[in-house]
């Protein structure tokens, strides 16, 4: 820029009294700094000018709220995180497959006992959970703050969480499959919440095989969980099943406009390899067997279609669900393939519905679907073939939009409302940002052409954007999920964060731009999806006396002054009030090896004003927010004098608000102590 | 400012080429902004000029590392937190007493399993902690970064993190405390850490009392844990307790310098009162019985003269530590009480090792002990009397050095370089800064006086400042630990997160100023200990075959190509790799009803390279890390094929890196299903 241009500039902005804002000064003094201050900050810290630009756009002053919530899975740390954007401050970590205790959940409180003890697997405690897809219940194709779901990618399972309190209210053991992938992802009006198997099992369930008779015996499930629109819970009985080729299904989306009443499922190992490296006379591992096709299958799944199969009675009954098997889904249309290449991972649906990416990981272009050719494909049965379960396969020439060439291991796709889709790139370490068709690109752009790219830092699984998988995208934030952080942060052990990277979409139209890294050194995020804020309308209490669990009165509520303990035999009951800096009572006498059950009333409506309940060496922790109640049971074995407390810091006597658990020992302790 | 000196101040950036920096050009159209992008950026975000500053102090820019890492207990989630500061984020957090998937802990893998083992108390597994005071140990007075100790509030233990990896080795179940808070800090060369009792409880321990026998039956201990120099382990044998009275023994800190050899222990609940609202005909809850009297006593302990004493065999042995039971410790003079007004919190020694601030909950001052006059008060014996105990008073006149009004609730004290003390009002929600005694004020300021407030959001527990519990602070930030958070972030339910806001201290020098709030929605931490970030010298890899907990190597580690599998009847044991992108064998025999030991090595010495290794319904999860070997011991209870993975995103065939247990049925099962 020239020195006049420069002077011009200037005095511009002192007309506009802009210049004592850009250089820190607000003309009365009150910044303690004076003028040059951003400059002194800067020099001093070492930022550049596009650092202190990237600063600017991230920060959230003290006190103001963020724009975004952004809902992420925790991978195997098996919860989910909600994160601010684009501040990327993690504002709750919600627990959902992992006993948490801050949250009280898992250690004694029935709330949390009873979801845990429904989530259990054949008889096997399960007390983790790898979390993949979160999925934000919709109406009408947009996130409405209802509810959120996510699976269990090791153990085929499913939570509900009530964005009302932010707290898992079920966890489902999917029956018919092991572990899960496939999606997951609501239907645009939330009717259905979906989930396939990743690996098959053995077919019918309950039954052994070897993996040797894979192709024979092993099968998988698309499973469509039918949400309660009153409760958000799922309704077994309601949901349904399509039996599908033991081949291992992976990302899914939901249709939506054009497509909606259909599901989209990649897989993989087509060649159906059960690994056998080094021995079984196949010495070949199971990722290298699983590579060889050139081609994989993106199985198309009409669910609307099964919503009739199962209502007219087609569908078999199987540990609790109805199961379209695999026969009656070919002979019904309502399952069709199409050719993938090669060695797919994600699939994704643009905001119109018509278009459908596929990232192949070992093919440097995305493969983008046109939904209104699959669908007169499939009306026209215009098929190449079968698969060698008898499923039709569509012909990939009739149903191609087009192929993108994005570069090294194309994983996942999101979209903005200007017809880009943004793939992410796990070999090369970068995110391409290329058009879709004609029909939606709205810049002008030359339709399915790769605009530009940009690196992240390193190793991207997904990414999102904001408002990404509804209808109408918000274009400007994206934030990319990096597997390795080498060198990003502070030295933290052999074990690093995870790291989340800002990137400014500038309304679709600019060049992508890094804003910021935030390590994620509490799980391994999978995916996420980010939400408007001021869509998320949480409780700020409980009404007096709810059981978090129904969000209903609960039936041991009490009032202050109602307090008792109750003994009938062997059995103690004990109602008791929690408030600012005491229990009431706070003395509870049992004899060893009697039956208790205490039943805690946080009696304040104050926001914020939680208490905590543990008993020491019991392993007795719960959090009990305002107005909550909540029942403990156990039995008094070890006898002794235990201390209990809350242990959430609620007043100037928090340390004072505590009480005795008095187990005297029983005449046969005390005589062999 | 008027015009012309603003032109001036305008023609002399120009001269020193800053203005461009200022409005955020480059002068190279290099930002893709121009000038007035901070501007804009300001006025699209409602940013405020004080906004804008705060923004520059704390933004890191993407790559770059933070200044100091923060090490932050969790409170009741039963971890500990890394953080980066300035830029708040949370960079790790470490599992210590709640067992945590994504790390592997707790989860099959035998480090974790051993180490969770070690910690269980009275036959109960013990699945989460209440974590409150971390503790790097020093070397002369130093944090050094080798370890790091805290304890568990709820359960009398405490737990020792190696920070080459971050990863917890040891939790020690402390003898004869049933709950604990007592510091924990490390005496200036890590000779000792320090954990005192909460709650007293029966004594001798294992023997039952009521509470109606408190004052008669119920002691506390002050325990002083031998730190091995070379592992950072406890060695009980060469540990040894001071018994203390049955108060609530709370806040403590070490002598250093002046005071070294010395350590202080707050205490409240004199009173002894044990609670009994509306019951035991004491109509008053624990906490107003608690807080009756106007004093309650800092405990001074001598632990070189303990030391002395036990050397001189006048300890007893109480499973298995040595204690020195209250009469010798009175006899010895290893123990002595001051007054302390009231309901007193706090005890925080100052860099200079001279003065020991204590904040009363119900007083508005606080009260600073000069530790010359508590010398020479023990050394002349200048006692008021003697508790109940016997145990000796100093005169409270006798040791003050002076009392500074605060405000409402002072707490917690921390301190500068330069001579002041900076302390949390919880009912102010509130931080007060004071200057200290003459000697050590560097400002020219009046010694012993208030100089100024900054209001905090809200309910300030503890506070830190950069290298705070050193013997010289860094002068440029703290941090408020704020419990409430009303208001302060997106509606999060019932349960809000607590809030850490990033205050700059300027050196000590200038009016303290509030940069950023920072949410913290995974527990409820309660102190913290500010490192600068070059003291961590973590690894970035194992050495090949190692066993995470000894740190040396595994007697299962094995290369490649030394896979195998052994059979001994019942017994099934393999020795297995990982490396992108297979475990080798991949496909695992077994019968139902065998023991299964899997050994499995990580050969990747690749930066970043972990994998993760789960079990389908068999609650199995395991983070390896590169160059790390873990045994996992199961029996094959349940019959099927289980798919086991990789649960670390590790390369882009990470999701083909699987394979199967298969577990045949028994002929019993099989006959009957």
């Amino acid at each position: 820029m020239s020195k006049p241009v420069f002077l011009g500039l200037i005095a511009a902005m002192l007309g506009l009294g802009l210049l004592a804002v850009a250089c820190g000064g607000d003309g009365n003094g009150g910044n303690g700094g004076g003028d040059g201050v951003l400059n002194d900050i800067a020099a001093q810290r070492g930022l550049t000018p596009e650092d202190m630009k990237h600063a600017l756009q991230q920060f959230v002053p003290p006190g103001k709220y963020d724009d975004y919530v952004m809902f992420s899975s925790g991978g195997h740390s098996g919860q989910l995180l909600v994160v601010g954007m684009p501040s990327m401050r993690i504002l709750k970590q919600i627990a959902v497959f992992t006993p948490e205790p801050w949250q009280g959940y898992g250690y004694g409180a029935d709330w949390g006992d009873k979801v845990l003890k429904e989530g259990n697997r054949e008889g096997t405690d399960l007390t983790w959970g790898d979390t993949h897809h979160p999925a934000i219940s919709e109406t009408a194709g947009e996130y409405d703050g209802r509810w959120i779901y996510i699976q269990d990618r090791a153990n085929g399972r499913m939570a509900m969480i009530d964005l009302a309190d932010l707290r898992v209210k079920q966890i489902v053991a999917v029956p018919n499959i092991q572990t899960s992938h496939g999606g997951m992802f609501v239907t645009p009006n939330s009717e259905y919440v979906h989930v396939s198997s990743k690996f098959p099992m053995p077919w019918p369930p309950g039954t052994y095989a070897d993996v040797s008779e894979y192709k024979e015996k092993f099968r998988g499930a698309s499973t469509w969980l039918k949400i309660d629109q009153a409760t958000g819970r799922i309704n077994l009985k309601e949901s349904f099943q399509v039996e599908i080729p033991p081949y291992t299904q992976d990302l899914a989306d939901a249709g939506k406009k054009v497509s909606e009443g259909f599901g989209f499922i990649g897989s993989f190992n087509t060649e159906m390899a059960t690994g056998g490296v080094d021995a079984e006379g196949k010495p070949e591992p199971l990722e290298a067997g699983a590579s060889k096709n050139n081609f994989d299958f993106l199985h198309v799944v009409n669910w609307k279609k099964g919503e009739e199969v199962v209502k007219a009675g087609k569908a078999e009954e199987m540990n609790g669900i109805k199961v379209i098997r695999l026969d009656t889904a070919i002979k019904e249309g309502v399952l069709h393939l199409i050719p993938e290449p090669k060695s797919p991972h994600g699939a994704d649906v643009d905001p119109s519905g018509r278009y459908i990416v596929v990232g192949g990981k070992l093919d440097p272009n995305v493969t983008i679907f046109d939904f209104n050719k699959v669908k007169q494909a499939i009306d026209s049965k215009d098929y190449e073939g079968k698969d060698v379960f008898g499923v039709p396969i569509l012909k990939f020439d009739s149903v191609v939009a087009a192929q993108v060439e994005v570069g090294a291991g194309p994983l996942h796709t999101q979209f903005d409302s200007q017809g880009h889709g943004y793939t992410s790139m796990f070999l090369a370490s970068a995110i391409a940002k290329f058009t879709l068709g004609e029909d939606v690109v709205k810049t002008g752009e030359e339709p399915f052409k790769r605009i530009e790219t940009i690196p992240v830092h390193y190793n991207i699984g997904h990414l999102a954007t904001a408002e990404g998988d509804t209808v109408s995208p918000d274009d400007n934030y994206m934030v990319a999920l990096n597997k390795w952080s080498i060198d990003r942060f502070a030295p933290l052990g052999p074990l690093h964060p995870q790291n989340f990277q800002l990137i400014d979409l500038k309304g679709g139209n600019g060049p992508m731009e890094l804003l910021a890294d935030m390590p994620i050194g509490m799980g391994e995020p999978h995916y996420t999806q980010i939400m408007k804020a001021d869509k998320l309308k949480a409780l700020e209490v409980y009404l007096p006396g709810t059981d978090a669990l129904t969000m209903e009165r609960s039936e041991f509520a009490i009032e202050a002054g109602q307090e008792k303990v109750e003994r009938d035999g062997n059995h103690v009951e004990a109602w008791m009030t929690a408030q600012r800096s005491h229990f009431t009572p706070d003395i509870l006498r049992v004899k060893q090896g009697e039956h208790v059950m205490l039943h805690i009333t946080n009696i304040e409506q104050t926001r914020d004003a939680t208490h905590g309940f543990a008993i020491a060496d019991y392993n007795i922790q719960a959090s009990l927010e305002p107005g909550e109640t909540a029942t403990f049971e156990f039995t008094a074995d070890k006898p002794g004098a235990y201390n209990f407390y809350c242990t959430e810091f609620c007043s100037a006597l928090h340390l004072e608000m505590a009480g005795w658990l008095l187990v005297e020992p029983s005449a046969a302790a005390a005589a062999n102590p």
